[in-house]
């Protein structure tokens, strides 16, 4: 694999890319922000960059239409269109990078205002004399002029002692109107947020400044009540079945967000007491256990959760041990089985507010639609089943280094590693380019059937076909790497396994378009949402028939959208208040009640016929 | 001691009262609640009753001006007018007696209605189909048609339970318009409330119905922080210097309130978990102990509190025993030393919407003044001391069966004791009793001295004189009682504690009186509150100067008007709005800051001169 080295200026970092990477990629794995609101689609001109070396593709049309003659003379060029043909330095402007300090750039690139729901006051207050002796609360509330401030009862107690050790200099710790904290001098600079999204498969949490809104680290871990099933469904059996069996899942979640707490405070240098708001999403399932709601019902007709609305809470009641009196703030869900992470994606990616009527997947251990525009918005879950998180795949494994992310089968297969590790295991990009590639040489036919070597379907070369092989372990196979005695391979088995997700979300996209009454035509623009989705390969996608019916230019990767709407709510009030209108908008369509489901699904999991 | 019978109609209850009560005490005596918005005064004629037989006195004027002649011919009397001078039978018709179910009666007879906090609905939800998914919480709050329904973690927690359990028939428990409880089946009959008056040296609690208005139960106990010191000043001195002290002494109160709240709960065959909401008041000490706020500030210069405001929290919270999501109201106070149990004061004697100026004194281990009227209201306290609770007295107790309560000096003393039991020490209004005898008889002199046996001053008959004593024990003394070789005695030291207290509430009434810049002479109505209030002899009173300048038909006896005060706050959201302001709009005068205290401290202790 040829691969070469980019230098960012004035960062002074330095990356190793394969050949073919857009700038923009190398980047991304450099962790510079550079602003691309029209996520890297070459429409919006503000990715502007200087190479040093022209050892790049030549400018393409969206580059001659962004950039003038001058600049084009002085080295300038889109990060998103150019793709690496050598060893380079990259300068990025300071117009070009992301201003972290007052906007956020959401999925789709819309622009949010910081505004958080928590706010840092430092005030000086009077102290009380014999001919004003006032109580140390009012004095607060006349100095800040809140009189309708709200108080916790654990801050009222530290309130006296803390005013007179400080002498009565002091920050105020606010969420909304309500006094969560009191602390000694002026504390304004320190002001964190957690942003976590509960996926089934993998938990994230974002750590972020909320003076700035910037991402100061994120941490992620498997969700480790996947001992306990796989899937939703298999969690609430659990929970069911097992006396104790809500309060030990909801307690392995808490265990698994405090360990990613700890980690992001520690990798950014934050005292977790600094860290006064999280905000959470996560399908229905995963946040009712998170707050010990629960679940029976989501799992029997007519699946209803115990609560849309979002949910507030102290830290201190689920024992998280970010600054105890710090808000917890559950996003609202749509249903059962569409949750706060699917509000999420709407959230980031703004269907709410389009004017043209957009589709968004959100491919996770579920796989939750939404269609619409701000006229109509219409949601369903399908059950796509883990494979695309690398569960239920012989060889699956989740994005971490080691995982094959991308894969081109040649006289044998090439696989891309994440970290350029030994491979040991498929992630979710990795498996879509197995199957595609499978499929372009007839290794695989529509129907889903590996072939026999020796079929006439076949185009694979006599080396590559050496890669073939049927075992009584995995059944028909194709081994994709061979490392230190460890064998990664694709069976038949998995491939089913592709068919049945992507057969199910396909079924619930048209039934959704039938539900709508439009055709495929009028969808303007497909978004794709999940944590591989910036990895992924359209072109494979589509080849998979994931995204059928849809051009090339109308897919759009816009990433863990869902997390995104959690660091949104976060961040800006206002994002949580359509968060909430979002919940409520939006219609729930029940596929297991529509006559069309069975057939649509049937027909979704055949692969597009060559 | 002359004593007959009363047998109260239709109820068929009997007591034994002294010969020269009141039909009104007789009835007290007997729990039945007789409508006297006058306050026992005769100016309303609305406590008609017929008596059987007339061993009563002659109609007085009042009773002429009320009744007609032919109520007068059919027995009627003024119940609070008439005196019992036989044996009788008492009727007591339905419109003179107090209108439990609608109108609380409150200290100086203002009518509040019955509006509380917490309300119980019944609904029968319909339960959710697969074309209807909306979560449990949607369900509940488009029944009740409560968008901004609030809800506790816990109740989420049981509600899809619950539900399903009922068969969707629930009652839900709402304070405010937060959801606390929510109950299978109607349990709208069930609803009761706990008024709490935390006394520095005695606790209160009594137990309502919230849809009645009516008393259940009340039970009441010594607050045994005492163990930790007498007065706010001890226990606040313990707190400090005890590392763990505010969370001891707070325990020890809900130690008290919950044994209190079991004990009435049992009493009145009331579930624990059905009493929903508890007003708490107490001076300022006593309530930021019993929410465990630092009380360091209270007892240092400028002696400011933690918090004016009222506090609103979970039983929970406090481990109080009652329903765990009940909400627990702590009454706002309105300075470091005059606390909710003054606003409850006001409050319950209408104060802040009197059009003339009154005065208000609580008569409590501390001793506040309030004077004013719906133009101004001025507060102060005074450093009076637990005489009139019992404490600091040689053989002092509170008022509990064996407490000498009245007192005549005739040839010998002649006490009355709670209960008829055998003496076993004084409380407040026996105190008073013997203090005003022992100076009509001259055996005290107007400077509180105990004159020597032989003093020329001293009026007490020979007989009498044989109770007077000096001893190495008790110094100079008045044996009071002697049964079963126990002896009751007032001593010198205990004259001088009568003095210090009711020095220390003059000094304060007159300076309020000369910051309002009035005379004494514009104050309407002197309201004299306390646990006693209700029996103590008002010509005694006066006698020691506990009111001087103020005739005796101005002064009114409003009973615990501070515990009157948690009732109304928790039968009334109204009342409770009025605490509020009560406590904003009151002006507390500091006593130590003003130049005349010194002075007028002094010469209130000086008892009124022959």
């Amino acid at each position: 694999m040829v691969k070469y080295n980019v230098t960012f200026q004035p960062d002074g970092k330095t990356v190793t890319v394969e050949k073919g990477f857009t700038i923009s990629e190398a980047a991304a794995s450099a962790k510079i922000a550079i602003d691309s609101p029209c996520g890297r689609e070459g429409r919006c001109g503000k990715c502007k960059v200087i190479v040093s070396a022209q050892n790049m593709e030549s400018p393409n049309e969206a580059e001659d239409r962004f950039l003038s003659d001058e600049e084009l003379s002085a080295g300038y060029r889109l990060a998103c269109q150019t793709r690496i043909l050598g060893d380079t330095t990259v300068t990025v402007p300071d117009d070009s990078r992301l201003d972290e300090s007052k906007i956020l750039s959401a999925g789709t690139g819309q622009a949010i205002e910081l505004q958080p729901n928590i706010s840092k006051i430092y005030v000086e207050l009077s102290e009380q004399t014999l001919e004003n002796q006032i109580a140390d609360l009012t004095n607060l509330k006349r100095a800040l002029k809140m009189p309708e401030l709200a108080v916790d009862l654990d801050v009222l107690r530290r309130l006296p002692t803390v005013l007179r050790e400080s002498k009565f200099k002091v920050t105020l710790v606010l969420s909304g109107n309500r006094l969560i904290g009191i602390e000694k001098g002026d504390t304004t600079d320190k002001k964190f947020g957690m942003a976590v999204d509960i996926g089934t498969t993998t938990v994230v949490c974002t750590l972020l400044d909320l003076n700035t809104g910037s991402e100061v680290a994120v941490a992620s871990a498997l969700n480790t009540q996947a001992a306990h099933g796989a899937d939703v469904i298999s969690r609430i059996n659990y929970s069911v079945e097992n006396e104790r069996g809500l309060d030990e899942l909801g307690g392995i979640v808490n265990e698994v967000i405090q360990q990613l707490a700890e980690k992001a405070c520690a990798e950014g240098n934050v005292n977790p007491d600094n860290v006064y708001e999280m905000t959470v999403v996560g399908n229905t399932t995963m946040s009712h256990l998170f707050l010990r709601l629960p679940v029976r019902n989501l799992a029997l007709m007519p699946y209803v959760a115990a609560v849309s609305d979002p949910v507030e809470l102290k830290a201190s009641q689920l024992g998280l041990k970010i600054n105890p009196d710090a808000n917890v703030y559950v996003l609202p869900n749509i249903a059962g089985f569409v949750g706060a992470d699917t509000v999420g994606v709407v959230l980031a990616s703004a269907l709410h507010e389009s004017d043209s009527i957009k589709l968004a997947i959100d491919i996770g251990t579920n796989g939750e639609v939404v269609l619409g525009s701000r006229e109509r918005l219409l949601t369903c879950s399908c059950a796509a089943g883990p494979a695309f998180e690398g569960a239920m795949i012989t060889h699956g494994m989740r994005a971490a280094p080691g995982a094959i992310e991308q894969v081109k089968l040649d006289s044998r297969p090439i696989c891309k590693t994440i970290g350029d590790e030994d491979a040991t295991g498929i992630c979710g990009s990795g498996l879509i380019d197995i199957v595609a590639e499978m499929l372009n040489l007839g290794i695989v036919d529509y129907t889903g059937r590996m072939v026999p070597a020796d079929d006439p379907g076949s185009h694979a070369s006599a080396e590559l076909k050496k890669f073939l092989g049927v075992s009584d372990e995995y059944g028909p196979h194709l081994v994709l790497s061979r490392s230190n005695g460890r064998e990664v391979v694709i069976t038949q088995k998995d491939v089913r396994q592709v068919q049945l997700a992507k057969g199910a979300m396909m079924a619930g996209v048209n039934i959704l378009i039938n539900t709508l009454g439009i055709k495929p035509d009028d969808v303007s623009e497909v978004l794709l949402a999940g944590a591989f989705g910036n990895y992924i390969r359209k072109e494979n996608a589509i080849r998979l028939g994931l995204l059928p019916s849809f051009p090339l230019e109308k897919v759009k990767f816009i990433g863990n959208a869902a997390a995104m709407g959690a660091k949104m709510a976060l961040l800006s009030r206002e994002a949580r208040e359509d968060a909430r209108r979002i919940s409520e908008n939006t219609d729930y369509v029940e596929l297991a009640t529509d006559p069309n489901f069975q057939n649509e699904f049937i027909e979704a999991m055949m692969f597009p016929g060559e």
